[in-house]
């Protein structure tokens, strides 16, 4: 298999689980205890803090580990609302629905920001908006676009406001430098499985001074702002791939990308390439293929070993445009007949070259089978 | 290191661990994805999901997995408020700090019902309190004492009127049989690591039929009961560990409990058995030794190799009785001299007996140095 889709998830380094095993054999004792055991766990998940916090630019004490980058997005956002001050919980159009539905099921107004056709956010209508806001959330990049959002410039208008700012940097993470003092950001979450590391743990900064409530309550554990028996493994596979990422260089990732859209290009007619391409992370690649049905073009893709995505994973199987889509107005037909391509920096430039091919191959068939029009030629259910 | 603290967690077991490498390995992909790899993820979640709900006697439907038994009992205690009537949550006043912590922070009316000296809920008093009540938290077994509770019994009555009742069963899991049907509860908190799983992965059990919101918000995972990439490895090592432990036998785990305390009792005078021996969990012993302090006992042990707990493990360090002991009627001193020993089903009789001796040296060491009285010899601190 050539694994195309690393905004869905990434492939866990061999040496983070290397620095996980010992956490998983001997060294299970639970961080809280006070023996020995006990406290080489909690030293252990103290390094790991610290990676982490050295990666973004925080302080140790800034972060909070989680079950993952959902539960850091829902945690910041039941924090914020908890605690703040009358007005609106202020969006882009095209947050994660872990943003989303969050954001949804409060009861102040949710206002959602449009964004370009290239998948920005509006800046006027962000600027406007933060005039009734309560608290705002940006992502940092789109998951399925890779498109990269104005945060700096969001963040310093927001502080301008004195309206704190989550962003969502689950996507952005290992794809682009952040820094959480140069963003100017209140909260950021992050996801452990989307940069080489572990699923089920993700990281959440809390800026030192800002007031936050837990949204999970227990044992104290995370100086009370995340309560739960330690993940020691998970967390130290966190700490073992941020320490990973922080030495990796980026090059690889914008060659793959690179070289696999020149291949198609040249490769096929009728391709376009969605999203702001001056402002996109380096590993995305959302494509749009005339002609095309995506869930058709996925299953040839599965037959030929090349995994990717349609939209988001999270939406995979839905037979109707993402939101994300519908925000940049891009026409229902174009929507259904995209792929999302994602590199992360296991993948080598043979990879890419191969890959590209393939999906040349498939539109082809697709293509022929298809005739002109786009429509579904197979039955694609879930 | 002789690790009697298995309350507190539990070693993974290494089948368990075996089973859970290959998707930390090359079965990384996301199971919200299209392609085959994906499929094999959702497969292997699906299969963990049975191994559960076989184990607990529930349908493989009704159970959610979650990041921890934290998140399990939150999720549980938040839609139960959300939805529930008008009216009181009702706990008993020994449950974990998970239950206690997040029940007060509901707005409504929090009763806490008393326990007998024993240990166990006072029925005449949760019967009363069920007249004004929403919605009712009954823990299986406590997590200090190992002192079960009348669920069945508080289930029929809570069935009676009409109140729906979660329990956390985090505890009792592995050391007791658990039957959701038979106990008649509507949601029931698990937790991996406390039964030889991996760290970071729970479950809920929902009764189908009973209306739930999720807690935390995303991509419509786990049928849109608890978002977020799902945590493949630990959902599979939480499924085989449950499959162990329902084919596990309990025999060791009380052999090893009884012969620890005979040998104990018959070594040194002034030890007091605290909860109802009638009623508790065949793996724990709840001991205060006259004259002696827990903090200073608990350094000597770790001195000898022996792991074990003050009072539980969430609260060590805190110079206080802990609110188990307190709503017992435990006097100070003797829950100041109190000691958590939790065997698990990888001890063995000679790990208890050893343990034994050494408590016995342990507290006639610590009786000559501090004299009669209970004091603090030791300043401790975290």
């Amino acid at each position: 298999m050539i694994y195309l889709d690393a905004n869905a998830t990434t492939p866990l380094l061999p040496e983070v689980l290397e620095a996980m095993l010992p956490w998983m054999r001997e060294g299970y004792a639970n961080p809280s205890g006070s023996y020995s055991a006990a406290k080489l766990a909690r030293r252990a998940i103290d390094e790991a803090r610290g990676q982490v916090a050295e990666w973004i630019g925080a302080d140790a004490g800034e972060i909070v580990f989680t079950g993952g980058g959902t539960e850091s997005v829902n945690a910041a956002l039941v924090s914020l609302d908890r605690l703040g001050a009358p007005g609106a919980a202020v969006v882009s159009a095209i947050e994660h629905s872990a943003v989303l539905r969050c954001a949804e099921s409060f009861s102040r107004e949710l206002v959602r920001v449009p964004v370009t056709s290239g998948g920005r956010i509006e800046m006027d209508a962000f600027a406007t908006a933060l005039g009734g806001a309560s608290f705002v959330s940006l992502m940092a990049a789109n998951n399925e676009t890779g498109v990269i959002q104005p945060l700096e410039e969001a963040a310093a208008l927001a502080r301008e406001h004195r309206v704190p700012i989550h962003t969502d940097a689950i996507q952005a993470a290992g794809k682009m430098d952040l820094n959480v003092k140069a963003l100017g950001v209140d909260l950021l979450s992050l996801s452990a499985h989307k940069f080489h590391g572990p699923k089920g743990v993700g990281a959440l900064y809390v800026r030192e001074g800002l007031r936050f409530v837990p949204m999970q309550h227990g044992g104290g554990q995370e100086s009370g702002r995340r309560c739960g028996t330690e993940n020691t493994a998970g967390i130290v596979g966190m700490g073992a791939a941020a320490a990973w990422m922080s030495r990796a260089v980026e090059v690889s990732l914008a060659a793959c990308r690179d070289a696999f859209e020149t291949r198609l290009i040249q490769g096929i007619s009728g391709v376009i390439v969605n999203g702001d391409v001056r402002n996109r992370l380096v590993n995305t690649s959302h494509l749009s293929f005339d002609g095309c049905d995506a869930a058709g073009l996925l299953i040839l893709l599965d037959e030929a070993g090349i995994a990717c995505a349609a939209g988001s994973a999270c939406m995979t199987g839905k037979q109707r445009p993402s939101h994300v889509q519908l925000a940049m107005g891009i026409p229902e037909a174009r929507a259904k007949s995209s792929l999302r391509i994602s590199f992360s920096r296991l993948n080598t430039l043979e990879d890419a070259l191969v890959a590209a091919d393939a999906m040349v191959k498939a539109v082809e068939k697709l293509r022929r089978v298809q005739g002109a029009g786009v429509g579904p030629v197979v039955v694609y259910s879930r």
